[in-house]
């Protein structure tokens, strides 16, 4: 094997770990409501969360278990009640969710991670928690369905289910890196406003795999907006079971930087479809910073754009509407000279000129409602500052963003 | 006259001051679209202008009169053409406007200042400006509804036009303080993202009228938010060309204190008027925080809660959604306990507490749609933590608010 592949499959692409899905009418009658993701292997695990003053529960449950650098064999998410703002009994809650499942699964509580997302406020049925559980210990299975079905099981607004895969060999080792996440409201960076489980078979430090994931959230989930609400429960957490057989990395060498690589792969496709999916969304609406100054004022500027309500409404109204663009440039707090930027749009494998030097160029607005209604629609904003570039990624402003969150809870 | 007292009118309140509109065929036809200022008598001047990086050339040459402190005549507005992201031609623009108002009024041209709002990046029609000017001047008038027709030919989106006026008693003179504004996309704190313009008969240094206004702007126009993009235009000024008789105020003593708390009560007029009025609002959305540990930390979370695209989908949908605000609070970057926060939401003369602590009380639902229909949805949080309040206005997020805005050209 050359360097990276995708396959298909999600969190049961690595060895060891097997998913399972659950109807546990939390929230939904007539659809799986809970998941889980289980390791044959007790796995090192990093996470990071949210960075919301109001954490979730879970959030503080899951915090724990990686501060303590704990090994992990179990993820149990639901997807009806985000167990926030619940005070006490919503810690009660996380206690009862990991000793259930560690009843069912035959695992310690404390090797048990919580995700929980949905209406905040609402307390947690512990019964029908309880049954899921049950349901999801005596379904899990080792197969690519099986991860489809818990990747359907988390989605709560979103209208399909996100999941990516890689895989890359390292010294004679096949090693796999698989997640799945779901959106797809209350998305904004820092941190993804969104729950992200990723699974690898790789053997790997803890210190490291937290370090690398740490890095690369600062390039995919945090690169993402769909509202600009921050979140209560967000959760993007690496579950590493060490079956790929490879010796474990403990320095920053080749095998460190494939991973890096590939968990970048894997989290920048899942990032982008989060994105996609945005509430309401009818376009992928990525900005790219190129020649800017310094990599961090790159992504400023980046999801400055892609944040900007008036951008994103010009973009799901297929209108030109540059100086739009330029103006969220400029509120981004960054220093830069507007006379030295030029603004080019790009989708369905055209790119145009709109603004050269901060003005207008002569340009065909016809072509421009063409490439406006791309799937994918890219604006690339040159500063003509220097090295640093960076891409980030949110969707277009619909009515139906109103819609879904006018009256989210009925 | 005892205290301040509220009085109809706007910019043409104070003595001395006239106002015209004018229908110059910019953008809009069959209605006005330009609007000027005019004093008999040179006017000690301030302003406050955008912080976006991107600034409209109106406001390079209004900021360089403030800035050398120049004494001002006049006011030449146009609601078609923000003359933004114009480059050397948008200060061309601006000099020639300069120039022919001077002509039409007999006054010179740094005399002039100019304000423009609409769309961004589009050329300005000089003809028809000019030809817009030459109407204006011959058009003023002293009277009251001349100060309305100038503060509804700036409108843009606004449904309904922006004033307020003010009297208070000053060692026997009668002061006043009008001014009028126009809002209502592109409406951000930092600063207020629109245009507003004071009129005060009132003798004052120009130093203490600039500090006055800066002031006067953290609890005002900063405290205001539509869809947090800050345009490139924002331009807040007040011309005081102490026609009132009043000794010249030079120093902070009790005149000066009327006179802040006289412009405070028209600004906040103004800025609840823009927050009401803000791209298809169906409800003056208040956030008011009590008992935060500082001043500044209660403006940033009251502003948060406002800005919330989630806060404000609810409000639109009469949804009683607290935990939404709770969050909003959480990520506005201000350390507090949640477990320490009471939400309470009021309208249509009703209080409802909906949290306590951080957790939901037994509120009634129905009780929480009655208040969330009401013409001003106020949600107040209590922090418990010091003396510290502040309170920001924004609008509910509706439908209305993408459809103007998804194709805002056309």
């Amino acid at each position: 094997m050359d360097g990276i592949q995708t396959i298909d499959g999600g969190v049961t692409a690595a060895k060891g770990f097997a998913a399972a899905a659950a109807a546990a009418g939390l929230k939904y009658e007539g659809r799986t409501d809970m998941a889980l993701i289980y390791s044959d292997a007790p796995c090192h695990t990093a996470g990071v969360f949210t960075s919301n003053v109001v954490k979730a529960a879970p959030v503080l449950w899951d915090r724990e278990r990686v501060a303590k650098k704990q090994d992990t064999r179990a993820v149990i998410v639901n997807s009806g009640i985000a167990n926030a703002c619940t005070g006490k009994e919503g810690l009660d809650c996380c206690q009862g969710t990991a000793d259930a499942a560690a009843a069912a699964l035959h695992i310690q509580p404390e090797e048990v991670l919580i995700g929980s997302t949905g209406v905040i406020a609402k307390k947690m049925p512990m019964d029908k928690l309880r049954a899921g559980i049950d349901q999801l210990a005596a379904a899990k299975e080792y197969t690519k369905e099986a991860g489809l079905f818990a990747a359907k099981a988390i989605m709560t607004t979103d209208t399909a289910p996100k999941q990516a895969a890689v895989q890359f060999d390292l010294n004679g080792h096949v090693v796999t890196v698989g997640g799945m996440s779901k959106g797809s409201g209350m998305i904004h960076p820092n941190m993804c406003t969104m729950l992200a489980f990723i699974t690898t078979d790789l053997a790997i430090s803890q210190p490291l795999l937290q370090e690398a994931l740490q890095e690369n959230v600062q390039d995919t989930f945090n690169m993402i907006s769909v509202d600009g609400d921050t979140s209560t429960n967000d959760t993007l957490m690496v579950l590493a079971n060490a079956q790929a057989g490879n010796a474990e990395i403990c320095r920053k060498d080749e095998g460190y930087a494939l991973f890096c690589e590939a968990l970048l792969q894997v989290n920048t496709s899942l990032a982008r479809q989060m994105a996609a999916d945005g509430e309401g969304a009818t376009a992928l609406f990525t900005a790219r910073i190129e020649h800017a100054d310094t990599k961090e004022h790159a992504r400023i500027l980046a999801r400055s754009v892609i944040s900007s309500n008036l951008s994103k409404a010009a973009i799901f109204g297929h209108d030109a509407n540059w100086g739009r663009f330029l103006c969220a440039l400029g509120y981004a707090g960054v220093d830069f000279d507007p006379s030295d930027v030029d603004i080019y749009i790009e989708g369905n494998d055209m790119r145009l000129q709109l603004c050269k030097g901060g003005m207008a160029t002569a340009y065909s607005e016809e072509k421009a409602t063409e490439i406006l209604s791309a799937p994918e629609v890219r604006v690339v904003a040159d500063m003509h500052m220097g090295d640093a570039e960076a891409e980030a990624w949110g969707c277009d402003l619909s009515y139906d963003y109103v819609k879904i969150n006018a009256d989210y809870r009925s």
